[in-house]
C-alpha cells in the first residue's frame, strides 16, 4: 500500500534520482541500509536530508503512533493449535475483523514457559498496538506480562488466573456460555431417560473446562451421582478418560464430553469395548467446529458455540479500545455469547 | 527477560520513584503512554530525561539494531494452513531453530491479495529482522515486495515466480528433491508390474507440484503413456482428480499422488468405484507428515520428505545471514534435502 501523498512531499523515486542510485538501493537505505555500500548509503542519506523525505511507514507512525498490527497469542503447544479446529476458527474470526480494520494479524506462538521472556520483549518493543489472547491456563504468566507493560488486550475466555488481588478488574473478555451449554447437554441426556451420565472434562486449570463441569453438576443436582474424569481436549485424552470411567462404572449409559475431539476419542473406546452409540451409551460433545462432530460416525450431538463470532468480537472490542482516547473508554466488560444444542444421531 | 544492566544505568524503578508514580505507570509511559493521565506522563518523561533512563528494548535495539523477531509468511488460505500437517511441521522446525537463537517467530497470515499491502507495511516498518516464506505460487507478489524493501529472506521451495530478469539471483532457498522422490515412487510402481500409472499433480503454479510431475515423466520415459490430472493438495481436490482420471481411463492400475492428503481423497474414490487398494490399484503419496499416510486404511506407501528439518534449515540459513556483516556473506545457494520412499501396504 502507498499512503495518499500530497504532491509536495518528495517521493522515494525523487530521493533515488537525487542520489544517483536505483530505487531499490534507496529503499534499502531507508529500511536500515542492509547490504548497501557505505558511500552509496551516505549519498542516499544526504538526499533524504536535503529533500526532507519522510518514509511512508515513518509518516504513518508519526501521524498515528500506531503500528497497524495486533498480536494474537495462544499459549498452547503448536501441535494443539494446528490440530484443534477451535483455534483455526477463532483465528479466522479475528483475521476477518482485523482485515476490515486494515490491521495486520501477528500470530505469536508459545511453546513453553521459556518463550515468555521473548514474547514480553516483543510486546514491549512497540511492534503491535494491542493483543488478543486466548486458551490461557490458571498459572499462565501472560496476564502479568500484559499488565506490566500496560498493553491494551482483550482475552478469549473467562479469566481464571491468579496474579494478585483484584486481578480480573479491568479485564475485557469474550466467552461462550459454557456453563449454560453444558447444563443443556446434560438435561437433554436426562430427558432421554439416561441414568448414569459421565462427564469427560477438559483440563480443569482452564475456565472453559471448569465451567462446563459446573454446568454438568448443575443439571445432575436433582440427585444423580456425579462421575467425571479429566481429559485434555484431545482425542487421545478423551479416550484415556473414557477408559478410566468405564473401569470405574461399566454401567454408564451416557457421556457428556467437554469438547468434540475428546468425544471422538471416547467414541472409539466405547466401540472397542463392544458398546453401541447411541444404543448402549449416548454421547454429546461441545464446539461444533469444522467437520469434527458432523463427520463422526455416528454424527455427534453437540453444544455449538459461535467460535468464529467470538474471534470477531474479541478483535472488534480491541479495535474499539484502540480507536478512542483513554477518557472516552467505556468500562471493561465481559461479553458472553449464547450456545445452542445441535441434535444429531449420537444422543 | 531483563538485559544485564551495569549498576550505573538507572532502572525503571528509579524513574518511577523519581516521578512519584508506580512502576506500572512508569512502564506504561515508556511503552507509549496508553491510558496514563497527562500530568503523570509528563512527570515520568521528565524523570526519564533527568536520569538518562534507557528502556531495555530501546537499549537492545540501539546496541544491535535488531528486533529479535523473524516473520514467517505462508501465502495460503488459513484453512489450508491449519488443515495440512505439512505447514505445522514446517512451522515447528522453524520455531525450534528460532528458539535456539532466542528469536521470536511472528506468523503473518495471507488470506488474499489485498493483504499484501498490509504485509509490506509491516515488513517495511522495522518490526522484524528477516523473513521466511514458503508455499509460494508463480504469480505471488511477495518476492517483489521482499526485493523492494531489501529484507533478508530465505524461501522454502524452489523459486518459480516471474518478477523480472534474473529474478532468482541471490535467492536462498531450501527444498526437497521433489523430482528425484517422484521418480523413485513411479519406478517402485513400475517394478511391481503396474502398467497404467496415473499421476494426481498438485497445483502446477507451485514448483513442488511441477517438479513432482517432472519426476513422474522421467520415470515413465521408457515408453508408458502419461496420464495426469491437476489437484490442489487437498483431499477434496485429490478425489476430484481421481474421478476425472478413472473417467478418462478405467484401466488405471496405479496412482502416484502429489501429496498424502490428495492420496486419501483418491483412496475414497477408488473404494467407492468398487476397486481395491492395492489389489486393483496401487497408490503412492508424498510427504509422510504426521499421521496422514500411516493412519490411512490401508496405510500409504509414500515419499517422505524431512519437513521439520527443512524448516530448521530455513531458519538456520536466515540466522547465519543476519549474524554476519554484508561483506562476510557467502553467496546465496539452494539447499536440496533428500527424500526417501517409505513402503507400506498401499503399494
Amino acid at each position: 500500500m502507498t499512503e495518499p501523498r500530497p504532491d509536495s512531499r518528495p517521493t522515494l523515486e525523487a530521493v533515488a534520482a537525487h542520489a544517483g542510485v536505483s530505487r531499490a538501493t534507496a529503499s534499502r537505505v531507508v529500511n536500515g541500509g542492509d547490504g548497501v555500500r557505505t558511500h552509496l548509503a551516505d549519498r542516499v542519506r544526504t538526499a533524504i536530508r536535503e529533500l526532507g523525505y519522510i518514509p511512508n511507514h515513518a509518516a504513518r507512525t508519526l501521524v498515528t503512533r500506531r503500528t497497524g498490527a495486533v498480536a494474537v497469542i495462544i499459549p498452547e503447544p503448536e501441535i494443539r493449535i494446528f490440530s484443534d479446529p477451535f483455534f483455526s476458527r477463532q483465528v479466522r474470526g479475528i483475521a476477518k475483523e482485523l482485515t476490515a480494520h486494515d490491521t495486520q494479524l501477528v500470530l505469536l506462538l508459545v511453546e513453553d514457559r521459556g518463550d515468555y521472556d521473548r514474547i514480553e520483549r516483543y510486546l514491549a518493543g512497540g511492534h503491535v498496538d494491542g493483543a488478543l489472547a486466548f486458551s490461557l491456563h490458571a498459572d499462565d504468566p501472560l496476564p502479568a506480562i500484559i499488565r506490566r507493560i500496560g498493553m491494551s488486550t482483550v482475552f478469549g475466555g473467562r479469566p481464571g488466573w491468579t496474579i494478585g488481588p483484584a486481578e480480573h478488574d479491568g479485564v475485557t473478555y469474550v466467552d461462550a456460555d459454557n456453563r449454560g451449554g453444558a447444563r443443556e447437554a446434560v438435561r437433554h441426556l436426562l430427558a432421554q431417560g439416561r441414568r448414569r451420565i459421565a462427564h469427560i472434562a477438559g483440563p480443569l486449570d482452564q475456565t472453559s473446562a471448569a465451567d462446563r463441569l459446573s454446568g454438568y453438576r448443575d443439571a445432575l443436582a436433582a440427585g444423580r451421582p456425579e462421575l467425571f474424569a479429566e481429559g485434555d481436549f484431545t482425542p487421545a485424552g478423551g479416550a484415556r478418560a473414557m477408559a478410566e470411567l468405564l473401569d470405574r462404572d461399566p454401567g454408564i449409559d451416557a457421556v457428556f464430553a467437554g469438547n468434540d475431539l475428546m468425544a471422538t476419542g471416547a467414541l472409539r473406546v466405547l466401540r472397542e469395548s463392544g458398546r453401541t452409540v447411541p444404543g448402549d451409551v449416548a454421547l454429546v460433545g461441545f464446539d461444533d467446529a469444522e467437520a469434527v462432530a458432523e463427520s463422526a460416525d455416528p454424527p455427534l450431538t453437540t453444544v455449538r458455540q459461535d467460535i468464529e463470532g467470538m474471534g470477531r468480537l474479541m478483535a472488534r472490542l480491541l479495535m474499539d479500545t484502540l480507536n478512542v482516547g483513554p477518557d472516552e473508554r467505556t468500562a471493561p466488560r465481559p461479553v458472553i455469547t449464547a450456545t445452542e444444542l445441535v441434535r444429531r444421531a449420537s444422543a
